[in-house]
């Protein structure tokens, strides 16, 4: 697991925005670029603003590589929905690191 | 995969921290306390602040239940981490959700 690469993103999105379509164009991203190793998603529904800043889904991209991250963020799929994704949002972070994996589900 | 949880954590640190230490105290948390089921960390050196809105630092744990999670969260030991871990960040946004697994790694 130590090596692997992910790309993580929180997202506020826009009042008026249909999250389940995003959240379906995500997930046909995922699936049509086979450098993404594995994709999860969630949505915060009961934390305290405080803590959550007002962000309310999580997207986390993992990745056997640097490289693999690349192959994908340069994708023209990628680049496309990136474009769509940027008209939905209110506000988001954006962090991709090498992976460290401190303890690993017992197999 | 479908009913895992998890306890996200984006962080700036304060500019004297040591933060290795800090990583090694959530490490040793994480080992501490079973219910954690695994644990990953990783630092962004890269991105633009544009994109991490300043954040350095994400920690992802993974829990088979929220039910496990609400164990972890009240556990003495992740109380006293948390008190500790308030005073040394400068900021840092949590989100905690059941995860939706799209797609999962080829077995």
């Amino acid at each position: 697991m130590a090596d692997e690469f992910k790309h993580l993103v929180l997202v506020k999105f826009k009042e008026d925005v249909v999250v389940e379509d995003i959240l379906k164009q995500l997930e046909k991203l995922a699936h049509e670029i086979d450098v993404v190793k594995s994709f999860v998603w969630g949505k915060d529904g009961e934390s305290h603003e405080m803590l959550t800043q007002g962000f309310t889904h999580a997207m986390i991209m993992t990745f056997n590589s640097k490289e693999d991250y690349n192959t994908f963020a340069s994708h023209p799929n990628h680049v496309e929905f990136s474009a769509t994704f940027a008209t939905v949002i209110e506000k988001a972070v954006l962090l991709d690191f090498p992976a460290i994996s401190v303890k690993a589900p017992a197999k």
